[in-house]
């Protein structure tokens, strides 16, 4: 697939050709890539949830030391993983490619085959895009999902004294990346915390299952790292947090600042009612592993306690972290 | 509006400050920015039709001749066009920034004014987003609309017999480019044709009416040259098209040469029933002005006429443009 060979046109054709079989059947897509616009019929009682998130070359990654495969997972696991987090699930997804002239047949197979498999597994098939020249390669990609009415898990809904959870483990992203950005990919566990950074499993699930049970009101990704999303999600609910450190997932290989701080995990971090399931059953219901790490409180700002007393962390760190554009620090 | 001192965040919350007043009252928009995705409350009835677009630095234009304002306004209008190009009326919009670090605030800050003042000017307001670092600035915009249930505007609805009709006039944008890149705007009409160019004008309400009169099919809009995107049509519908060179409206400044291929004109061509009004009466309908220009013919190809006679146009040209990627000709 050499973008030079094929053009515009016929590389959106290749594409739409491999795209297709995934909006045939009970597909919502009236129309798919090859209008000016794709058209959804939505679902009566449904609502639909909107993001878009993009990965540039030397930003987000470096293509000498990726997989271009996982380039292509990675460009549309970040943008499920938002959908998840609003407790939808994923229905569709555009694809914006800038492509430098240089770039190597390869590269662009690679990355589409991880997109376009990715899509597949998620039942969100690729219904448009658009592909245009430019110096650096990038992956725009727009994800739409669709959720009960009234019912999205929202940054804004959580409330004093509900309970907070977190699906799986923290922090394996940021140590992978270190053991990359080192050259050191020696042990399994090496290449797992790499694979954890690289091509991230977003949550496609649990999202949907909170809102299916209605277990819970408020959720939000962890992209930037626990304590910045959790800042974010009480920011927008007008709330406070404080969080117990010893109860924080920690991925085997990582350690608690990097699971606290290091985003670019896409676990869930959603909020319950004081009488919901403990977080084992939770994680029953999840499919997942499910840690209760704190409450909600009245009080703005997020206390992080160690037996039961509140500790002071490294703020500057947060700081710094919360000043710089996304993707800077990687 | 500097994005260094602001950081992401800072920027981000910039952003959705002067684009919340938008998505109040009776907005279909239960979350705008803010969360990890926004919620958009579909009517019943109706369908959405979603497209995105990219504008790149020295790919689409040049900061150096261009009022950045006007790229802000192009980067939604070119997506507008396409919504409009569906029979749909615009719902709302996503906007991804690639921002270089030495990026000028300046610049940032007039092309958010063109692009929200469009965005608010066509309802079709700013509803999430993305903003990553990136060696050269892009915009990539996803818009959203709606449109009766069954009854968008495709390019694969053409059928033999029907009448083909464009909107406007043609050929103007290309002549624009061709004296931005002279350096000669001496004139208004000089002037006139490269806002043509940078800063063209969707014909937003011409589509939805198309709809609404149930006057028409299938369309297109004209952005890769009127031959090119009758083409696209054609193709899709498995029919051919016959065209009279003396009924295509070129833009006073134009040529006929640019009318049929120049690009960007982000007009709307479309075809109607044997029995549908004039072009006068369907004008007066849409609200611009309209043209026929030929008939949807059962064998597939474009036949060029000139007093009633096929001619011969230069094919070659049109096959370099058919195989080099958009924009390069910029």
């Amino acid at each position: 697939m050499d973008p030079r060979a094929l053009g515009e046109f016929g590389l959106i054709e290749a594409i739409r050709r491999r795209a297709a079989r995934d909006t045939r059947g009970s597909s919502p897509w009236r129309v798919a890539i090859g209008d000016d616009a794709a058209v959804l019929t939505p679902r009566a009682g449904e609502e639909l949830v909107l993001t878009t998130d993009a990965l540039v070359e030397d930003v987000h990654f470096r293509w000498r030391s990726s997989d271009p495969r996982r380039v292509g997972h990675k460009a549309l696991a970040v943008n499920l993983s938002d959908v998840s987090a609003m407790g939808a699930r994923p229905v569709g997804c555009l694809l914006t490619l800038a492509l430098p002239s240089g770039l190597a047949a390869t590269r662009l197979e690679g990355f589409l085959s991880g997109f376009l498999s990715l899509a597949r597994a998620s039942r969100c098939p690729l219904v448009g895009g658009d592909v245009v020249r430019a110096r650096q390669f990038s992956a725009t990609v727009t994800a739409i999902g669709a959720v009960a009415r009234g019912r999205a898990l929202l940054r804004s809904a959580a409330r004093p004294g509900e309970r907070v959870f977190v699906t799986g483990t923290l922090g394996g992203a940021a140590a992978g990346l270190a053991r990359l950005e080192r050259g050191r990919l020696r042990t399994p566990l090496d290449r797992r915390l790499a694979r954890r950074q690289q091509a991230p499993e977003p949550r496609l699930a649990a999202g949907a299952a909170l809102v299916e049970a209605r277990l819970s009101r408020a959720a939000i990704d962890i992209s930037d790292g626990l304590a910045q999303d959790l800042g974010h999600l009480c920011e927008e609910s007008g709330v406070g947090a404080r969080i117990a450190l010893e109860t924080v997932p920690v991925m085997r290989g990582a350690t608690l600042a990097q699971a606290l701080t290091g985003g670019e995990d896409y676990e869930l971090l959603f909020t319950a009612k004081k009488s919901a399931p403990s977080a084992a059953v939770l994680g029953q219901r999840l499919g997942c592993r499910v840690s209760e790490i704190g409450v909600i409180t009245a009080r703005p700002g997020l206390v992080i306690t160690r037996s039961g007393r509140p500790v002071q962390m490294s703020t500057k760190g947060f700081q710094h972290f919360k000043a710089s554009p996304k993707g800077s620090e990687k």
